[in-house]
């Protein structure tokens, strides 16, 4: 299927294209969109997403990619997003929250006001908000989220699809996932077959990472998702991130 | 089957046994041990086979316990052999190498040979020594070893067997290992829904454990033997407590 | 002396105090301050000077303090921060840095330029910065820095001084230092005594606090500085709170 | 002063000796010790006391070393322990403790008895036994006792003594204890001047360093033995050692 660029999608030409691509593998998922979009960024978490960056690396030169620096991440999510930097020589747009509202929040409740009261109000601020207003500048983004990292909210993550949680006015946003029907094994053996660098939490028990405080190592043979906000429930374990999940008919 | 204390078991006995028991659950099997044999001591390693002390303790009281203690274990298994020591209000037989021995191979070699020249003469003389002067004194032993820990080397651990690695002169040695068929998964199960007290390692990361300096946290999706001697073989990674499982024929 | 309130010290009245405060107690200079200003704040940096917020809640209630988060302290000082203002019941100001300076920072030179470039780059928007504009908002403030912290920068720290280095225009921010002839001995036993909770990081081998990348363990008799920026000259360590200290004549 | 190889000194020969090596640099006092006895052994605690291995490796090829595994020391203490052995290219006897006694005691009372009964009879028997049976093969021994480590127990430790608590029969034990007279201080400098190797826990707030569960960091400006069985008073915080301290009249 060729498309012309700067044409914006519709939710038929999605559909198509996720008819397409939903079988292939993650390279050529990110090669078509890395393609297709001249302004289109790669979302690094700090965690094992780092392998879409492998892959785009071996694709094409000078790809953006960005990260949220929430002010609350773990000394070796720093540590690996820098590691990640020179490995690779790549700028990172390290995205940071706006002082008036970290210090709003944080007079009124204190540091851990998500223990109380959920963590939504803080992610909205350290989180979501630094999101928003990157994907404001750009056509199209690419996230590493997977189905089997959240039974509850990520069963059906398509590879393509309008993110219309963060879309725009006039303008669709496109979102992939080239990643979505990888299971946690198959990122982990590309990890080690390609040599690609990983976060040290990795060696702690931690899989899935999110902010420090909010994130912890799993026993064996637990879930992913019970290292992320283990005192709330499964369904709301989205950060805001992937609110395009939460939203029916979402593709 | 109804069998006579203190009968010796001939290997057609065991045959029967093992025909009879290899599909029931580890609580069947663990009661017909202790049930047969008064002089029978369950092998504790400081991990997760604390789920045989809560099964048996779940039996029958007075149960025997006994713990290898190589000098080189963690804290962390120190603890939490004493806190299962409490909660279960059990003495455990905390088994020490010989201090001649041990001094001779640090004198001449140091306390990391096993880096260089293997783990066989250190496990040795820290673990399989000692093991053999306890197994000694009993008549059967119950262990929590599993066929999914080593591909290599316990893909074929029967639920009772001959254990003729420790067995002497006219006496056949009855070993036990009613989790044979279970899987971690089915194990840690146990673990959460009975509340059962874990090693805390278990919580950085580790799922295997064995003295400090011979284990590690493994990644994401990575074979819990993985965190053992990681620079031996698969094949070589057992340290002689099942040396059975490496002599052919052996069931 | 008694001073009538919403007065413009001037350097005469200044030194006149100075001579008058320098031998008396910190809770003596903490009370005359807390009397003389309405709109004066503590500066806690989330290590020892938490015995400045036990002192002056001992003296009067509804402080002001503020602490500076750079999104670069260590987990524990966050819960540490966290613990004082639950446990004194105080609402603290934590001051965050503006977004576009820290990500045009970390565009350009990653998440660790100052171990390459010095720490005064990043210090200037992490910490000085919004320092600067917290205290723009007050008359006066307090701080609990020491001589003995620094004999190359903190030799003549008086108990109060102008802070030219942050006053604007017409107006002139006053600056007390109570702790300024106490040694780190006598902090140390004002906290055991008075039960002062302290960050965790103490029982670490930390003496000094900063941020985490910049700070480490001091080794038995090290000096505290050693522990802060280890890779810059005794006489650069000092982050921008204290310029006044580089100025000379500075009272 | 000139002595004959292979005399057994006398209380009135001690006496004089201390007299004139009381004020002597340890160097002095070591090549004293090490050229007067064949038969004498360095005492190695994994600590600060490395010192001595340092200054004995250059005076004299070849002297003996000894430590004691107790069987609970810090993962980080064997790696000092190995560290030293490869880098003065010495060989160590690590003494082990006697298997029958160790397992007698955890049977018993668990692995930590001494937190409940005090750590004498662990102390008794992880370290002072293998301590005397150690001490009977040599003339004399070098430890690196100092007073400043406890003022309650250690503040008149001489030089040079007659080790009247480890002495038998017709044979008088000599201890030289050559760093008496230095502080914690003094042997830092000297650590950091010759490069000598540490123990890394000495990077993470410890000062002393003994067994694991009986040792921990210590605070800023905290005396090292606070960090040596806490929950005991100081005149009762020796394992044994150095029981002659505790004798009355020792010279």
């Amino acid at each position: 299927m060729t498309l012309i660029k700067d044409i914006t999608f519709t939710q038929a030409d999605i559909a198509k294209l996720e008819a397409e691509y939903a079988n292939k593998r993650p390279q050529e998922i990110l090669a078509f969109a890395l393609k297709q979009f001249d302004n289109i960024t790669i979302s690094f978490s700090g965690a094992e997403d780092v392998v879409l960056i492998d892959m785009a690396a071996k694709i094409k030169r000078n790809i953006q990619i960005f990260s949220i620096d929430t002010g609350r991440l773990h000394p070796e999510t720093y540590q690996f997003i820098d590691k990640v930097r020179k490995q690779y020589r790549v700028k990172i747009d390290v995205i940071f929250p706006d002082a008036a509202e970290v210090e709003g929040l944080v007079k009124e409740k204190g540091l851990f006001s998500f223990y109380k009261d959920g963590h939504k109000e803080c992610c909205g601020i350290r989180k979501v908000k630094p999101l928003r207003r990157k994907l404001a500048t750009v056509d199209a983004w690419i996230t590493g989220q997977r189905k089997d990292q959240n039974p509850a909210t990520r069963a059906t993550v398509p590879v393509i699809q309008i993110d219309s949680a963060f879309s725009s006015g006039d303008r669709n946003l496109i979102k992939f996932n080239p990643l979505a029907n990888w299971t946690s094994a198959q990122v982990w053996q590309y990890i080690h077959a390609n040599e690609v660098p990983y976060n040290e939490l990795h060696n702690q028990g931690f899989i899935s990472i999110g902010c420090q405080p909010c994130t912890r190592a799993v026993l064996p043979n637990q879930h992913e998702r019970l290292g992320r906000w283990w005192w709330e429930n499964a369904a709301d374990k989205e950060c805001g991130f992937h609110e395009i999940n939460l939203i029916s008919n979402n593709n």
